[in-house]
């Protein structure tokens, strides 16, 4: 059966092609809210989507500061700009965690597959000790190798962006173009093209 | 008279040198905090420092929905990512917006002499009709030249970003370093390393 993707899908699709050739295409910056209301924003690796669905995966560290602001404030907005083909889009939506805890056994299987398909490197940041409080001085404490044998770290957590609004703008072309996605109340996505 | 800046804006220098060859080493991302409470985030390029102050000089067209975001909460955060150095820069900090009736003079100049130093596209995008509404058909509404004689149009401003937090990243390194910047009372820069 064919799947069907939503048209912005189809267009991301598409820059992460053009732009393979560089490894921070499949960066993007996360905004959340803190508890105090400030905003804050960081550098994530896109994991690819969920099978047979619209979600994006990220991977975080539980002790990370995201995942309190997250359960307190669930909506996130990546940016994700493509410097090959100049082109952005910014995706807003609900995002959730799915720890060891987790009690739904597909997303826990999800979780453990994507934690034996990361690099040994990126498996022992895990490991490491407690992130952004005083740095620990012994270097023992930051192993960088960790095997793909080893069970998930209680830490690992699978992040999932469920989008609800998608912004294109493409710096090409002449004027730029700009497309607005949204999900009418019977989910389905809806496009109109906007001034740039 | 030697001008003494603060350790976090001289890692942001090197940074900038090292990555001189990208020109998107000039972009980051803007998260900022809607009426709803929601996050958005978006790409804006940096525009050097204010003279002799360690504010970041960004534009924005008045229309834009940031304008609107940042009336009500000022706090806004950058997240800025260099991908030959593999470092990341995050900066909080309140957004301040000078626009076409900001009544200090010194800003005001400040303001014209960015409109001069943008290219006569860059220039050209604050006449264009409303963005992110239902886009105009008619292509001539779009102009890509605008000479440096035309005053600033009146949407034309510049965003300042008086930073209070830093946190600097970086991945190169085994393991990788990670500082914590940030103002005393007395707003004197204050640095702790921290894990990464």
């Amino acid at each position: 059966m064919l799947e069907r993707f939503p048209a912005w899908r189809i267009s991301l699709s598409a820059a992460l092609h053009h732009n393979r050739s560089q490894p921070q295409s499949r960066y993007v910056q996360l905004a959340t809210v803190r508890k105090n209301g400030q905003p804050a924003n960081r550098t994530l690796v896109f994991r690819g989507f969920l099978e047979h669905r619209d979600q994006l995966q990220f991977i975080t560290d539980q002790r990370s500061a995201k995942v309190e602001q997250i359960a307190e404030h669930s909506w996130g907005e990546i940016c994700w700009y493509f410097a090959k083909t100049r082109e952005q889009f910014r995706i807003l939506g609900k995002l959730s965690l799915i720890s060891a805890e987790e009690d739904n056994s597909e997303l826990q299987t999800v979780r453990h597959t994507l934690w034996q398909n990361l690099s040994d490197k990126a498996r022992s940041q895990f490991t490491w000790p407690h992130p952004a409080k005083s740095r620990e001085s012994e270097s023992e404490r930051f192993d960088t190798n960790l095997s793909a044998d080893i069970p998930p770290s209680s830490y690992f957590c699978l992040l999932l962006l469920t989008p609800s609004e998608v912004d294109h703008l493409t710096l090409r072309g002449n004027p730029q173009n700009r497309w607005k996605y949204w999900q009418n109340q019977d989910l389905i996505w809806q496009s109109q093209a906007v001034n740039p």
